[in-house]
């Protein structure tokens, strides 16, 4: 019988919610040693956070408008890899909307180092679930030209009856 | 000197207030004899909203949800057909997001009966000025095929940088 626990990166369902907060889904990757953990109440750490989504090759947002942004959001999920006393936050992704006819999803990170493990496909099946629970029948989202077949092959729909994204910018 | 007023449509700035509420806009359509008038604080008759939608072409929905989501948007605007006793709701719009970074405007529609008068654009200037008043510097929309010439023609950009829209159905 043993008494201590020498793997760090074990993670049963009571640290699981300790560290990562209720509902937090634990997902091992068979191409990585690492365990990740999706979760919707593990604080972020806004530079942590904001360099994330910069290494991806997005541009700097002011870290203010970014808290008040994340306040008004449905839905904020973070991807960790796991580690007991330092998680890393290696993707994210949220939601805005009413919560009953629409909903549009931003902000889909996954950092490079982290891709090709099947983290975005996991992170975005998580979302939408979490949806489904809020009764949420249709969501939308605005696709990079680089990702358009990652969503199609996940059933999302593009541009449904020709319909196009458009974008108004202040000046 | 005057001291009634036959004009029933005449529509001063007081009465412009108490009955469309607070930051209501006028505007007097040079090929039409009504004035109109745009507002965020009247309240809507949910029923009278959905048939202006559906006057368009878009599917019924569930005035509960309906309710649940106006309340959770960030700005709904009626745009109303003046009469000091029965002002007639001809047109619509509503934007959600987190008011800080994300924004997205759903649900134009002007009823065809009134389309033609410069309704439509006259709306879009109205609603992208509430949001310039609250500091947002980008909105976002999904347009029909039919109106992508309409958004174009003020300013929206059709798939920045090859963004495409995709849409998620539940089922």
């Amino acid at each position: 019988m043993s008494f201590s626990n020498s793997d760090t990166t074990s993670l049963d369902a009571e640290n699981l919610d300790s560290i990562y907060g209720k509902g937090a889904y634990k997902y091992k990757s068979l191409n990585d040693k690492n365990t990740f953990v999706f979760s919707q109440s593990k604080p972020f750490d806004l530079i942590e956070l904001e360099q994330l989504l910069q290494s991806v090759g997005w541009s700097r947002r002011p870290i203010r408008r970014v808290k008040k942004a994340l306040d008004n959001s449905l839905l904020k999920v973070g991807v960790w890899r796991h580690d007991p006393k330092f998680p890393r936050l290696v993707g994210f992704a949220r939601c805005t909307g009413d919560g009953f006819l629409e909903v549009t999803i931003w902000d889909v990170a996954i950092h490079p180092v982290y891709q090709g493990f099947g983290l975005g496909k996991q992170l975005m099946t998580y979302v939408l679930s979490q949806l489904k629970k809020m009764k949420i029948s249709k969501a939308t989202l605005f696709a990079d030209a680089g990702v358009l077949e990652f969503y199609k092959s996940q059933g999302w729909v593009l541009e449904p009856k020709g319909k196009k994204c458009a974008f108004w910018y202040a000046n």
